[in-house]
């Protein structure tokens, strides 16, 4: 089958690997669609990061590059392996790409995304979404019922925004305020108004605050270029600041707003992944309580994620902007993010 | 009445002021000892900091330097106020040193530690515990019932760790990392001792790291200079890292270490105050899922905070190392303060 490989850095090759066998306790998939990450992004430019580098296999799937790549991703099952009754053949699936070792004791707390030995379908081996079929421990496998397959790709990074709201312990009513309206910006964005927030963006790129605004998930939309956010949001928010702030951008002027538009009291909780430290006001910390979270991918969170697309809540549709090959990987998908990252949400790729 | 006054920078007089008057609603307070805070200390030498300079009163208080200094103090009852039925002339008392506004949405919540106009009494004006009498409103006296007079006065800085405690979310059985042991950081680890928790303490000096173990708050005392810390804990936790971690030192240092040694989805609670930014290793933050923690003061823990003097769960007297008259407070006060500090816990002062 086709696949794309990662082999080093700028590197990636679509070639023809063999399918993966069925076993026991698992699902087979044909991949419908899969979505490219930033995450793959950083590898395609400056990998392996998360993928294990050769001479240092993954300690759970005891793979290395060259590895697989993609982990936003749907399909239909094709098969079910020994063991497996809740998943029929033609069912619409996504899937919650982890490797865990269920011994940790993150995981038997349950905080499986926090396992010490964590790794990534896509990443660490295991097959990936960027290929033509996969084959999927069970336990990872979500039905999505009647959801499109496209926009069903989008699950994964929805997921992300759920439980980045999740962490945040915001409630309805609330008002959230959003720094950074890349794809993680809008998604999270989306499950906020979801769940009944007033969400306030504050984005600088003229696209990305169209796509805020023309998808509905923002309330408002400010411009630290041209507005004064403090002002702003004490404006919108009867003198009282954010209730939850979301870091989405990794510039430590948007983390430094955070601190100071969030309420005393408040959270501030950080989505991005940063390549750098930061550089934080403690005493905006401490002398107003804040609670700084960190938030990382998912536990638990893609049942509810699925139910707010079927109740019709969220509408993926509008942050697909391309559709592409896989033999177009590179050229449509990869170097159209780089170069044209801004009016680029999710580019879906089909095998 | 003899009051030690703020008048600039390395400039505090004990004068002659009027005595308060009492009025209604409020209590009469003759004090028998007043502690120096490292808040104090910051506005002897580089002050007027949180002290309103001139120009600028405060905006509950309505005064500006001089004011009266002190805000760790325990007294007698000498009069009650028009409408006091709750407490009686003689007994003894400590007292929560807040002004606030009552208006202000934290203060609506009850976090009245956030009022956006929060004063300090000894700071923001109101008198202080550095002169002969008090007069504070019934709302901040709270009687400590057979707690000697000396140990009282200690009761405030205890009330500070007492609610870093409950930031944390902290509870029993659970193990605890406490970086510096000063005064705040030893008080910190006599409540999470009392609240039985296990106490890891690191500290640097010598005689800190005495006084964690004799007075019995510390489980362990690590030296950073000496130990390697990330290896000691996760050998001390069976792998695991500690629960919850406490910043007691303003030494970025010490906070990169406790991103280290905290369990993957541990709290780390800020304690100190920082003069300057702080560095942070985001990456940690978001991959551990850590929740970073601004705690200031205390609100609504003085009760829980007396009660635990009086159970024995925690002895005060140890952490007295010096007690002198209201007319050496800068000669063996602030000055030994400034010159031994590493030795002295709390120096009590007798108006």
């Amino acid at each position: 089958m086709k696949a794309a490989r990662f082999n080093g850095p700028k590197d990636i090759e679509i070639t023809d690997i063999p399918a993966p066998v069925l076993r026991a306790g698992a699902v087979a998939i044909d991949i419908a669609w899969c979505g490219i990450c930033g995450t793959d992004l950083h590898e395609f430019l400056e990998g392996p990061i998360f993928i294990p580098a050769k001479g240092h296999p993954h300690p759970l799937t005891h793979e290395q590059e060259p590895v697989t790549m993609g982990h936003e991703f749907s399909g239909t099952v094709s098969a079910v392996g020994e063991g497996v009754t809740d998943v029929t053949v033609g069912e619409h699936v996504v899937v919650e790409p982890y490797f865990v070792c269920g011994e940790c004791a993150p995981c038997k707390e349950g905080r499986y995304n926090l396992c010490t030995k964590m790794g990534f379908i896509g990443l660490a081996g295991g097959g990936g979404g960027l290929s033509e079929k996969i084959v999927v421990d069970r336990r990872w496998v979500h039905p999505v019922g009647d959801i499109p397959l496209d926009e069903a790709a989008l699950i994964e990074p929805l997921s992300v925004g759920h439980h980045a709201f999740v962490r945040s312990g915001a409630k309805s009513g609330d008002v959230a305020f959003v720094g950074g309206a890349g794809p993680i910006g809008l998604l999270l964005a989306a499950v906020l108004k979801a769940e009944g927030l007033t969400v306030i963006v504050s984005e600088l790129s003229e696209a990305r605050k169209s796509k805020a605004l023309s998808t509905g998930v923002a309330d408002h939309v400010l411009d630290p270029s041209k507005d004064d956010i403090a002002a702003r949001v004490l404006e919108l928010t009867g003198g009282l600041g954010a209730d939850v702030c979301f870091e989405c951008s990794s510039v430590n002027a948007v983390l430094d707003q955070l601190l100071v538009v969030v309420k005393p009291g408040g959270v501030v909780v950080n989505v991005s992944i940063w390549a750098e430290r930061a550089s934080i006001d403690m005493q905006a910390l401490v002398l107003k309580e804040i609670d700084l979270r960190g938030t990382i991918a998912y536990v638990n969170d893609h049942p509810a994620t699925i139910k707010l697309v079927q109740d019709g809540k969220v509408h993926l549709a509008p942050f697909i902007t391309a559709k592409i090959p896989l033999d177009r990987l590179v050229a449509d998908g990869f170097d159209t993010l780089i170069r044209h990252n801004e009016t680029a949400v999710k580019i879906l790729v089909h095998p």
